[in-house]
């Protein structure tokens, strides 16, 4: 059977969802698909490139309208960390997969970029915007793995801890936040 | 041959040091130590509590002498936080070993409760110096995963991306270290 490349990528990450990340083999999805291995190479170069679809696929699952008016900036900034990040747990391993492709400079881009448009619109200078993006990132990536790697592991039995410390994102984004404010002009 | 607890752990270690997380399996251990896997379960009871050991030991091997002044809370921030980041890139997937740990509950709690402590001293109540504390963790995982993320693929041949934005460690952590600052009494 034929497969288009949207076909698989909706098989990856329905795999990744399911079972997460370990799961995401060209073995196990040409045998999902029913298609040896060397079919899937037809249309992802590679484990990375499908890696970085899978993850353009978790933000754009997540993607929601702006309501904030342009010149609230702080509202801005936390309505793109907060889509990320509940785009990113609504996805087995979500925040493990964005935050790997972000790294290799594959993809899932957009948030970082929306962030430093917020910031540059807010009167930071275009080296600040750029830190101040990725100061953003970085916390949201770190609060997003604990929180999913916490969840996960005690819903599957395998750790026990107590999940009440977790409900502080907005919190910590505000400290966050409240630093950027420090550096306008 | 009888291994100790100690002997398990130093080979684990260089397991995940040499060949990332993903080559620590008991089976693995096991035939690296010439025993059956069941003989490891004997000194960890499962693969968690021997990750656990792991992490502890990353931090270990990274611990360095304090040398800031008491009063000085943004200095010992800093040097804890430069310390964690050092500890978790001296091995590799350092960063999602001690990360992941932490995250289970199951240990890599010495540094958090560091800079809770320093948080404390420079006069945040309880609440705000444990939330300050995960916030500044929160940041140095994240970016110490996108850094150790990078520089493994990179090194490894499986992406080609410019590394020149990851130096920006200190100027993104003393942007939260402001926002913390914002919040003494």
């Amino acid at each position: 059977m034929r497969h288009n490349r949207g076909d698989v990528l909706v098989r990856a990450h329905q795999l990744v969802s399911r079972y997460g990340l370990g799961a995401l083999t060209m073995r196990r999805l040409g045998a999902e698909l029913g298609v040896q291995p060397s079919a899937i190479y037809h249309h992802f170069a590679n484990k990375q490139t499908l890696l970085a679809a899978v993850a353009e696929e978790i933000l754009r699952q997540g993607s929601r309208a702006r309501t904030c008016e342009r010149d609230d900036w702080t509202g801005r900034l936390r309505e793109v960390c907060s889509e990320l990040r509940d785009a990113m747990l609504a996805c087995t391993d979500g925040a493990d997969v964005v935050a790997t492709v972000w790294a290799f400079g594959m993809g899932a881009q957009a948030p970082a970029a929306e962030l430093e448009d917020v910031l540059r619109d807010a009167g930071l200078d275009d080296g600040l915007a750029l830190v101040g993006s990725r100061t953003l990132l970085h916390y949201v990536f770190g609060h997003a793995f604990e929180e999913q790697t916490a969840i996960q592991a005690v819903a599957a039995g395998a750790v026990e801890r107590d999940l009440a410390s977790l409900p502080d994102f907005w919190t910590g984004l505000d400290v966050v936040i409240d630093g950027l404010r420090a550096r306008l002009p």
